[in-house]
């Protein structure tokens, strides 16, 4: 999923910049000033929108939806069916040297659980609230980079107003016109490019990344409750497999 | 969240500011007719669209919504497990000197309510309707908010018709031209500026402001409807927990 | 509920006519063809989308919006109260001397209803559907204004596209330049003044009368059938409170 | 109501035409290359949205749209009543002589079942199926001219950027400034006017008379369901009068 | 379905390309910056949008789109009743020299869970997680096509800003506005074109095509359900009409 987004990112800027130093004059479009007001002005209508803890955190977020990893399906099916079998013959205090071994928090604390002996129900009701706030912080970050998304427009274009205006004072002195009418066309140009290639498109990786991650943590408490219940790997694996997209499941049964 | 509103607002219009100065010619920015064209008429289309009292009213929600204090989460629940040990202790009576030290009044008629021995039942159905009132006028508040972000650059863009309009008439004399085109256009930055940075935001921190004031009254139903049905500090703490998100339970459990 | 949207209306042409006339030349906003196709170009395109009765029945909706009263709740519960009071002491067909004195059609023929010694059910079932009526008609009415808000600045681009064409074909006499431009924008300026200063708010304000008047008639519902069901005055009285908001209530109470 | 929808185009070209032509050199507004882009190219990317005979099927639809009269639901109620008492009296057989002189092949489809000694859950299952059928068709109608009306602005938009590169080509020969805007403004001209005095309200119109037919058909059913259940014309009639709006009810009684 | 969509975009080409060659000039209309921009700017954007197998599995989904065949209602009904009858007469391991003969994955794959024994309630299930699979792919290429539908344009104005300041830049030089302001235009010219007669339309077709191609297996999935519980091959004829609209359904039974 990295992968994706950087390539996009380095990608487009590579043609943007192609495109602007190719046509000359490249100096033109680094002005300080203006991305002061585009960004400035869209960082400003953003801190008023949200509180401030959601304002700080949306760049963890997105952080973390570049350098994140959603485990691979297959691999947690296998993992959930060794578990189970573990389970069935060794008991469940036997998982618990399983638990160092595992990287994702989120399936370790579930393990723990399981080892502790409480009930399936009451692992199944814990984990679900974590879901459901796990995608609430994701809502709140895909909101946050689609206000993102409009703001920047508006205040490239609020900065291009301001340039026209500072223009037609010096109309009589008609070697400013080019000037002024730079700056104003320049925040309209960041704001349009940081929205477009920015903003808009990880605010719609955000939503996909959170369904594919909700989607492997229910696969995980799935697992882990069907384990809690006693229920033979064969089970476990039927039940996680109704996850998986009829196109991947072959290669998920070649690795079983 | 009162800072990140005023900060934002603050910052906000030193940028515009120093865009402006920096530019030059600062006074034709400041253009009282202008500013009665597009402040004046969003408000009468505002006034149009809404009763008088929910017109008058928006006022005093923003105002609350950046002075207001969402009381804290952990401090709520650490109250509530004291007055019910004091509950179970003591009887709802000993409850009413606690009365006095609170200053949030929903939480005070609450108390007062389990004082006189209503039943949770009771309670809990008035309470309800109160935080449903709340909601329906943060709700209003927030679509007042969102039609003056909609209205104001149609007021600036009316104003700007007049502007052009007026200039065109004097077509032959030039040196008038600046002067028509500046009304014009700063109309356009009056509205763009006033919806973007002011009333677009701030229409969206009043949802999350409902939103963190909706918990926190939904916490103070919780707990008091359980104090009396009786139940143990424990299991008051425990069902207050439940409105909390996971990564701030730790800190609240280390506070009680 | 009148007085704001007489006052919005004036004030806001009063805003955007002394605006005119202080930038000089007043005369050239004022040109009945531009209005001919802007206005009658709009209503065209209502009477295509709407049936001629719909068409016909909006200027009835829109006045009655302005001239109606919303029947103060506080009033209302008190008759009520007065009625089921009536109704214990001497029995529904004392209430008969009461229908004259009833401005409200539906009221009356609700306690018309009751005087006949029709049960609550049959009485609920006939006036729900009433009201259900009622707010069609309402919801038919804005989406007529919304239409016109809609179509209004179309028609107004459709004229400044004419009028630019006729000034194009000219562009050899210069002279002619202003006058085109003129036709031009003066078309955008009636679309854009009539959508945001007449019909949008006015199809917002028909949406807030519909709920306040919804809400009012399914009080005198309520009441009825409470009366009907021979319910005690303090009962009918805490029933209709229900529908009062918390702020409103102490006032009500006073009143009581 | 194609006395409106006919009235309304006819008055709606006009008005436009009327100011075309006072404004001088109407010639320039009938350009057929133009029309060929805009009309031509929405037309085709509709062929691209939707299916061949669902794109061959909206004229049909539009034309019924125009010339089909919705029946008057006081007519309706009258034939259901005395069919009601025909059945009553006679039999259901009696009923067939009634079938040729039912103009409604829906009603006429209706009835014969009815004659046929089918049971009131068949008729209303096969008839609710085609209503459903006939809702589609409806609403697939409305959805293509919805987006003839945003494509018609779009193809005009596009032929406009067509004609302003090629008279930038030529921007030393001053004299082709005028022919080449020309091309450009009648596209975006031809595409507005058909969006807003054609596509959009007949669109609009389309869901007014899909509700109606639909009403109208609903009404034929509970008709003839309620005679086969053999009850008796009154109730029939209260039946019926269920779907007529209260104001309209009194003219609806005065008939029968 | 295919040729409505190939030749859509054939004539829509064809009659743009007409208006270009008919004013002369058409090699300026031939950039390759211009679309390196415009739809190298857009690809990045979807890439960074969604993940790269999706991403990748669009251009699939789009060429079927063109490509596959819907297979004739009326065929899948005869199939499915001779299916029957074989079953009735023979049971239903004689239906297993007939997989081989059906082109139809899918239709194959439910026939031979019928021969293998499997009950309907399996069949069932395991066919409608497939279904659902089906609908969730077309709806992520629907999103994509719709997102690139909305980019291209973007990128256009994006590049159509650069053209504008590096035409500004050299305002002092004539003779290059023309060639500036060409690159701008063009950019904005290859999005709205791509939009409006690629992306947007094919993402309605591909929602049109997703319903017919779900209705048809859903046929399939009844047919073989019905067949595998025994029944009659005259009810699983009635079964399957009602999936059929009613004006199709003459043709239908005229040929069974």
């Amino acid at each position: 999923m990295d992968i994706a987004t950087i390539v996009g990112i380095l990608l487009g800027f590579m043609v943007i910049t192609t495109a602007i130093v190719a046509g000359g004059g490249w100096q033109i479009f680094i002005h300080l000033p203006s991305m002061a007001i585009t960004i400035g002005g869209m960082l400003c209508a953003t801190l008023i929108h949200f509180s401030l803890p959601q304002f700080l955190g949306i760049f963890l977020v997105v952080k973390k939806t570049i350098v994140a990893k959603i485990p691979s399906q297959s691999e947690l099916i296998q993992k959930m069916v060794n578990y189970a079998a573990i389970n069935r013959r060794d008991g469940a205090l036997a998982l618990e040297q399983e638990i160092p071994k595992i990287s994702d928090l989120f399936f370790a604390r579930g393990l723990q659980m399981l080892v502790d002996g409480q009930n399936s129900e009451a692992i199944r009701e814990l984990m679900s609230l974590e879901i459901q706030n796990l995608q609430e912080r994701h809502s709140t970050g895909k909101k946050i980079l689609e206000f993102m998304g409009s703001a920047a427009p508006a205040f490239g274009m609020i900065g291009t107003l301001i340039g026209l205006i500072q223009m037609l004072r010096n109309l009589d002195s008609p070697e400013a016109i080019g000037g002024g009418m730079a700056v104003a066309l320049i925040t309209t140009f960041y704001g349009a490019l940081s929205a477009n290639l920015i903003f808009l498109p990880l605010a719609g990786k955000l939503g996909i990344y959170s369904k594919a991650e909700t989607t492997a943590k229910e696969m995980i408490v799935e697992g882990i409750c069907s384990i809690a219940s006693g229920e033979n790997p064969t089970i476990v694996r039927e039940k996680l497999q109704a996850f998986v997209s009829q196109n991947r499941r072959e290669e998920v049964k070649a690795n079983i």
